[in-house]
């Protein structure tokens, strides 16, 4: 992703007059900030070792920094439409995109009460393959305006690391349920 | 999805002189064969209300069907491809097609061991959540043709219905385990 940005896209910078420095704050947050951090807070959950108020504890405010980094990096790839004269929710990418960062808004704030009730973790699960869904055809999106083969393969091999990446959160959880619980 | 190909994409021909109606087969069998189908058979395993021989019997035949089906939705993108003179598994979207239909074969061929150890319908959710992820990667990578606005929210919509389909089988799989196992 990194190598992308930076080698292939000419850098991230949510400050600078060239538009696309701008939309590149967009990929760069919600891969190593959003969807990153929302499975390192899934297995927080059960894996630090430490009492289960300590894992409740950090598996919430790492979903806090999760969403507050989520919202800022819709905030980028809406001030990159206002940049390049563009018009906002057209696209799949963004319907998705939009849906997941709602949904998972409205989980962590009744969290407390969704913990209460049955489905939480499923719910959880459910949320985090919209996001990796919509992180998949954002690449796709994008990959339109690759520039040579070589960026075109960069970027499918991010999105299959980054569908790894879901898929081992959600199969951890899973397994470490049917064999602990 | 068909308002889509019949409408707006010029009909589904497989053995077309037009290469956009042979295309038009890919994403009709894909989603209306596999992607239903697949989720069909997982939930055949639990809810048919007959004997648990006989549910594994419909879910193993009805997953058959989708296979064929799949692999004949593939044949399709690659007779386009042939008819239209364009480079095969160049996109995002193909690579992640070909894992889920690959890995979704040998889950379907090895599947009377793969019942005797853990984590199968883990795997088997999995490999309906890539495929799920393939779908909407094809779509945006189609939206990119779309003549008008009207055809960019039909693909959109489509796009949340195919994620809301998967969503709602693996959520009926896993609420039914919480509640019944």
């Amino acid at each position: 992703m990194l190598v992308w940005l930076l080698r292939f896209r000419g850098g991230i910078n949510i400050q600078s007059d060239d538009p696309e420095q701008i939309f590149n704050v967009h990929p760069f947050v919600m891969c190593w900030g959003f969807i990153l951090l929302v499975g390192e807070a899934i297995l927080a959950y059960t894996t630090i070792p430490m009492d289960h108020r300590t894992q409740k504890m950090v598996h919430m405010l790492v979903h806090l920094v999760a969403l507050i980094l989520g919202i800022f990096g819709v905030y980028a790839a809406f001030k990159f439409h206002d940049a390049a004269v563009a018009p906002d929710l057209v696209s799949l990418h963004s319907w998705l995109g939009i849906l997941a960062i709602a949904l998972f808004a409205l989980q962590w704030l009744f969290g407390f009460f969704a913990f209460w009730l049955p489905g939480a973790h499923e719910r959880a699960r459910a949320i985090l393959v919209l996001a990796v869904c919509a992180a998949e055809t954002g690449l796709v999106q994008k990959s339109a305006a690759a520039a040579s083969a070589g960026e075109g393969k960069l970027i499918n091999a991010t999105g299959v690391f980054i569908l790894l990446y879901g898929v081992a959160v959600a199969t951890a959880v899973a397994l470490r349920k049917a064999f602990f619980l």
